[in-house]
């Protein structure tokens, strides 16, 4: 059994949810009980070792899950590590129950080196911010939530923040509510008033002008896939923030484990970013989790029955607008296919070694 | 007595609101149930001539219903203009009753040159629109509320944008939700309904997506204040919407009767922004109009408790940003002090003829 915290039912309450088998984590994952890219690749591994030990089809299970959300690749990964690690215990002999110990233990593997990519990310993106940044004092705008919520350790761009917090150098986090699914308003003002920082919750649509009064000195996201090219998928609304950071010469940083990096896609055209329903945007999502996804609605109507919505997932920031990439293994800057190969190899050697 | 729509209910109810003094109206325009630049300058009249005709001190009622909201120029002017023709009537030796009397012709009158305004504003912003988009098959991006619901006629941006559906012109209505008082989603897309427009509703950090697939042909907005350079103050997220367009070559085109023009403010850092209750971005806004405005919330609360939210009721655009303002009197392009000045006194020289 894999328990899980509830992310669609924070702030208000702390409640497990429990996946007996794989289709029971397929509709967690879709309806956002466990999201996040680092913790999708987890879940998908423990998914896999579940369906293991329980008997299941370990092959269908892999399939069903890899293919719950199409535009985090760390979901697919996880998956694939953890059928693999199983598949090459039953070629080396194994049984069944050994074949499923192993797939267990890639899924615990993969938990325990998100924990330490995590710190890693954080101590080389402070670094960075440091660099770009002088004076030590830092305002940072975030959008969606990327702390301890999706991560086996602290997460991506919130762990950086988190570093500077910790060493007194974070005047200011700007957290972005994240419409529609408010991960912002949610997720990360909750990780950061647990953790005392100094911040402040906005309208996404707000964040335009802390840019013109010049109360932003970076931009910290996520990214749930990197294109070979250096173009980033991550949550709706991370490409209008580079843009602005653009216009106002702010540098705009993301964050992300190198499993986050795909090679095999070539552009940001080549990644699918997954369209959701519309009753996200049509009614009011209530923290108790009415109306979060779901063909249905079941919320609260805050537009004209039949309205139609556009509601994409994600948007792809082209790599011209990403000052630098931050991984574990290093930061890429400027970015670019060059520098992100070279990374990715760096990062298979020494993983092999 | 003075019968309001109150546009916190829409789209759930039509309900009334009667105002019987100013103060009721203050509050009135304080929690948005009326709202929008032209609208509050008709309310405003009609709010002194409710007082004159009360019996209540003119002076006080016209001071406190200016000061209701700071940022549209529209509603001190109103109250302004009903003051004026008041006292005008005074001063020729009228009584009170007379006075009251051309308080009300005032508000009326400017009732009357707005719903005009609106039907030649829609004209000229169309012929703009064929001019600057080829083709005639217009995609067009709005933001807020600027239809009927805001004016004696049938809007500003929206009015042009009708204008183009009622030729076969409007191949899509792409309505921002404009958080965090929903006004897009109630409202716009509610008159869109009504008119049988195809209208499709967004978040607005989804914007960015559409501009990047190049599903954007032009901007319209509203505006609150037009400072003398030609800086636009309109609802927040106004401004990242010009900087997208900038960024993909799509005109930003700011539709506003000429009463929106501001002379005596000299650039935009004048504007005054009005700051609102951060419970509105930290509590959900349901449509029944719980939690929307007031200082102590009420709504339901989607941030932990104690969260600190930064909630400007409007943005700056600055000038060089913005491709054309489009009033009743005719188009400015490019926008400047002097092409601005130039309007606002062919306008007044007309109007005194």
């Amino acid at each position: 059994m894999l328990v899980l915290l509830d992310q669609t039912r924070l702030p208000g309450e702390d409640s497990e949810l429990a996946c007996t088998d794989a289709p029971a984590l397929v509709e967690a994952i879709r309806t956002l009980a466990v999201r996040g890219a680092p913790l999708l690749g987890i879940a998908g591994a423990y998914g896999v070792a579940l369906a293991a030990a329980r008997g299941y089809d370990v092959a269908d299970a892999a399939r069903m899950l890899a293919g719950a959300r199409p535009t985090a690749v760390n979901l697919a990964r996880g998956v694939r590590d953890a059928q693999e690690a199983h598949a090459a215990a039953l070629a080396a002999g194994g049984d069944e129950r050994t074949a499923a110990a192993a797939a267990l233990a890639a899924a615990r593997a993969l938990h325990r080196e998100d924990a330490e990519a995590s710190g890693r990310m954080a101590r080389k993106g402070l670094a960075l911010l440091d660099e770009l940044v002088p004076g030590g004092q830092h305002r940072v705008l975030t959008h969606c939530n990327t702390g301890a919520l999706v991560s086996g350790g602290e997460g991506t761009a919130f762990a950086v923040a988190l570093a500077a917090h910790r060493e007194g150098k974070l005047r200011r986090l700007w957290v972005d509510e994240t419409r529609p699914l408010l991960q912002g308003a949610r997720l990360t003002a909750y990780e950061a008033a647990r953790a005392g920082m100094a911040y402040t919750l906005l309208t996404d649509n707000a964040a335009g002008s802390l840019f013109a009064a010049g109360e932003v000195d970076a931009v910290l996201i996520g990214a749930d896939r990197i294109a070979a090219d250096g173009s980033v998928a991550n949550k709706v609304g991370s490409y209008p923030l580079a843009v602005l950071a653009r216009y106002h010469h702010v540098p705009f940083i993301v964050v992300a484990p190198v499993t986050t990096i795909d090679m095999d896609t070539p552009d940001g055209a080549a990644i699918e970013v997954e369209q959701r329903s519309g009753h996200e945007v049509t009614e009011a999502i209530l923290p108790s989790g009415r109306g979060a996804g779901g063909e249905t609605g079941g919320g609260v109507p805050i537009a004209p029955l039949r309205t139609q919505a556009y509601n994409p997932a994600f948007d792809v920031t082209p790599p011209e607008l990403v000052t630098a990439v931050v991984t574990e293994w290093g930061v890429v800057s400027p970015v670019t296919e060059g520098a992100l190969d070279q990374l990715c190899s760096r990062s298979r050697q020494v993983s092999m070694s």
